[in-house]
């Protein structure tokens, strides 16, 4: 098998998708993410590339909060449309029905299965000039995404996203337990 | 539609997974990890959550330098058994062929459809005390995973992971075309 090298501006395979939400000038805005990922467990923390020339931005310096909203497939055009238009040249506030949890400028989207509101906490690197950290205040869902009172991915069914050719796709089928699976390795040493 | 809260743990929905490399005590180690993604786009940075309790922190430390190997579905029993097994108590560098690019010290997966080798640029953070930094120097696939020279995913078969339900997933289907199917809402307005 010969590797082939493929540059240096390799995708995270597969990424998930989010809207994140901040309140900017009064209104809430979304703006698409797929570079998202905790990056701590205790506090809770959650790391996202923003580009800081985005409107998006302006609110979230302004009140040191924003949300993360993973959306269902059945979002996947809204979802990309907030990727595509700024809130600078278009209102995204009506876009969907929006709450607010116990932070009151971290704007959530109802129609998402999950949603997290959060407190930047973090957003000067030496490295990147995007990485925003924030820690988890709370997440949201509602009953039709739960099975037993515990989110379940099949029916919140998110979206994710590769690159470099730039499709979205549904989650499969589970293959396989994790922590579990890789115990009969385990044995078989 | 009642939004239910869930708590400060949600796990983003849903989470790449990949083994992350590096030459320990002469040897290379895999770690499983699944948060993970980029952070800045040039140059090109991926953020990484290292426990620094794990053993293949002391590989990066020691070489400034890990892998991230993104497994196939086939891979799915060697990937979380590298979640579950310490390099401590076993050597895990028999499990997978390995392949060095042009960092001498970041151990890669030759059975993985897309590998990055990385140069820790950062790991020193105010908030989370897991996150590393890379740059990543250069990516690997191989003819079997690409379409027309490009990266398939659907050749690759990657896993995700999805939480509380500690479950490993396939991609299912394409569902629409990113910064495309979007733009039909702009012309809508």
């Amino acid at each position: 098998m010969k590797k082939i090298p493929m540059g240096d501006q390799a995708r995270v395979l597969p990424m998930p998708v989010a809207m994140i939400g901040a309140d900017v000038k009064g209104k809430p805005n979304f703006m698409t993410a797929a570079w998202i990922t905790r990056v701590y467990s205790e506090p809770p923390l959650i790391g996202v590339a923003i580009n800081r020339k985005h409107y998006t931005w302006e609110g979230i310096e302004r009140n040191n909060t924003f949300s993360v909203n993973f959306p269902g497939a059945d979002l996947v055009q809204e979802t990309d449309y907030c990727g595509l238009v700024s809130g600078k040249d278009a209102d995204k506030s009506a876009l969907f029905d929006v709450f607010y949890g116990k932070l009151e400028t971290a704007p959530m989207i109802v129609q998402c299965p999950l949603c997290f509101e959060c407190e930047m906490v973090e957003s000067e690197f030496q490295s990147s000039k995007s990485l925003v950290i924030g820690r988890i205040i709370e997440s949201y869902s509602d009953e039709r995404f739960l099975t037993d009172g515990v989110l379940d991915p099949g029916k919140a069914n998110p979206i994710v996203l590769t690159g470099p050719d730039r499709r979205y796709w549904t989650l499969g089928e589970p293959i396989a337990d994790a922590y579990r699976i890789g115990k009969e390795l385990i044995k078989g040493k």
